[in-house]
């Protein structure tokens, strides 16, 4: 029927589901969160607002990676087990301190890994490349170019030089990177924070026991669960009423107190009109999309009040929680600043889909699965059900797209799971 | 030399990554953490202790997942576009409220998306498929069958179904799930309490500007944020001197405070015979693996107090990182009682290396790398570098193994990069 090529804003076929996140994400290409700055040790998975430089030189000074003895690479020139070098022990470096020594020619000194080279010396003899003698000589018995066993002043970075970019999520290996540069506060994106709602006369709070023709809010805590782990906050407005002047009232509300907002609960009409109603009486831009061609997921409304995003989210769980991948994460992501790491693919798993999946070309359809394991071969089988059961997400291992042109794919077909971890 | 073939503790080849970390997870075959109960508001990433058995029925009465009408499917047989079927309306379904009227056949109701279905019907009709005569006659233009555009009761779950395992790492629509069927309180592994201390007379605090033979601890923050992203909580010893009595003491507090002990810093024989003694002095079982065939990462050294695993991991910042992901976080995940998750495939995603990499064979190498687009096809470029430059783990965006049977890749080799996320 015509009415089903026909979005909510009436326009002639359903957005697919790129544009519609294009259209958002254009409307915000200048908005950032506001920055902060964060000592180290609370930085960890924050994002950096700007390039951070090293200030210093990284090792400051030649440092040994071996155990053994410093020597000039020159006097080991020929060294073998059949023909070994004799050096003279004058020296040893200790742990942690400065050598005051200089080495001469034909003369080497005890070194411990992670030492400084003492002054006269430009490589490292390891330990089991040496024949004692006595305490004052060694046998070296293979020849060592300029710089062996060493790390040289710089050569994990020079003063000035790029060490992180800005746009980066904070890893464990880079706090290790400014903590080495002594880099202790650090300018980062502040954290988002996202309200969210649900809305319906037949949802109640998780905690009771729901009369006939109600349901406990399922929305809530998965929803506050996505928040937390795409590293936002929660600001969390329970269960409004749908009646029109309180959810106008707790929208207004939450979209003064957050940087994005979600409501969910809209599956029937009638929620939805109000949604879009509600988003459209809060001033320009007003809906953006009302629709998308995905499946589950259809009915989302993405809305922006001035700067700030709101998404109503349809209420059956899978729909919401699809709905949240594949546009309020993206909108975190952005807004979180985050833009070093976006390029990179995305890791799968590879599966034997387990059975054929019909689709309806033009939409985007997202397939959730059990991964199994058989003759050494992966095989997804897809969670059927209603969008409205929450065990065809919960029971699912992950999930993958049949897209926009194909109508579907055959038993066997290899796909690409993007896994729920 | 006969030395390179022998391991720490005199045997003849150095140990197979796997089977190093076989050998601790054996003794640790019964450990796990102590459980505790938590309300599902803060559930999020725990993992459950028990299967969890649904207590209800879900949902609980059929429900419609359409707007449209609740019918009795046999009235709508034979009807389509050009022979509508006429039926009487009957009443309204209110959202969140229980219908108490009976449809009668001939009848219909109207129904919200989520309304109850009433007594007397047993499909719902869209309201695309239906044309309105007038406030009490539709025409239905559709014929359906029983069951259609409902989810019946049940469905989604049944009282005494499992609803999820034991050894789950809770995701937001598990979350879901149990907030669907009012389970609040659940019981899932403690937290996992991790010491880790620095140690090294050559490092301070990275707050500090280090004297030259100096330099900043990297360590102590760079594993306290892998503790913290394997869901562990972090216990800092900070900065402990490497004279025995010291040391000896603060591992000992560690051991006591703690569900697993981390030392790092002994990259030099000195400091590894300190860790090894002083692991040996705690008593049984003692040292279980000094050194292992890997590279960065070679000298670790595990061994168990009681059942508190005690990991010396090597002084360099990228080979303790190494050892941190393919030793300590398997145990953090043992201990933690996750299992449910744990047999899934590891996601990756392909590239070309760029280079060629040789490998000694029987031994196991991580190689980091950095990822590039170009031509629609990603290379991976691997980083380069001495394990003490903590850049080449920083720069890096994932790395790949070269196994015990492999002595290296030609460029152009379609590698599974494993992503730094």
């Amino acid at each position: 029927m015509a009415k089903v090529t026909r979005d909510m804003l009436g326009r002639q076929s359903l957005l697919r589901v790129d544009d519609a996140l294009k259209i958002l994400l254009e409307h915000l290409a200048l908005v950032r969160l506001q920055t902060e700055t964060v000592p180290l040790a609370t930085a960890l998975d924050r994002i950096t607002a700007k390039p951070i430089i090293s200030p210093e030189t990284l090792p400051a000074h030649a440092r040994s990676t071996m155990d053994g003895f410093a020597v000039q690479a020159a006097d080991t020139f020929g060294a073998s087990e059949s023909m070994p070098a004799y050096l003279r022990i004058c020296g040893e470096v200790l742990m942690g301190q400065q050598p005051t020594f200089t080495v001469e020619r034909g003369c080497c000194a005890r070194i411990p890994t992670g030492g400084l080279l003492p002054s006269g010396t430009d490589a490292v003899v390891m330990l089991e490349q040496t024949v004692p003698i006595d305490e004052s000589m060694v046998e070296i018995v293979k020849a060592v170019g300029v710089g062996t066993s060493l790390i040289a002043p710089g050569e994990d970075i020079g003063k000035g030089d790029p060490a992180l970019p800005a746009g980066h999520r904070l890893r464990p290996q880079d706090l290790g990177l400014l903590a080495g540069l002594g880099v202790d506060q650090i300018e980062v994106y502040g954290r988002i924070r996202v309200g969210v709602l649900s809305t319906g006369d037949e949802i109640v709070p998780y905690t009771e026991v729901p009369p006939p023709g109600k349901i406990r809010d399922i929305n809530g805590v998965t929803l506050a669960g996505l928040v937390l782990r795409a590293g936002g906050e929660v600001t969390s407005y329970g269960i409004v009423s749908d009646l029109k002047e309180s959810f106008t009232a707790a929208v207004v509300q939450a979209v003064k107190e957050n940087h994005i907002v979600l409501f969910s609960g809209g599956s029937s009409v009638g929620v939805a009109d109000l949604g879009e109603r509600t988003i459209a009486a809060l001033g320009n831009p007003g809906v953006l999309v009302h629709g998308v061609a995905l499946k589950p997921g259809k009915p989302i409304i993405i809305g922006l009040c001035g700067s700030t995003p709101i998404f109503g989210l349809p209420g059956h769980p899978v729909s919401a929680m699809v709905c949240f991948e594949l546009f309020v994460e993206p909108t975190i992501r952005h807004l979180s600043g985050l833009s070093s790491q976006e390029d990179l693919p995305q890791p799968f798993v590879f599966a034997r889909l387990a059975r054929n999946i019909n689709s309806a070309p033009g939409r985007r359809d997202l397939i959730r699965v059990r991964l199994a394991k058989g003759d050494g071969v992966w095989t997804a089988d897809p969670v059927l059900g209603k969008s409205g059961a929450i065990t065809t997400i919960s029971h699912a291992h992950g999930y993958f797209f049949i897209d926009e042109e194909s109508q579907g794919l055959t038993k066997d077909t290899e796909v690409k799971i993007i896994l729920y971890l």
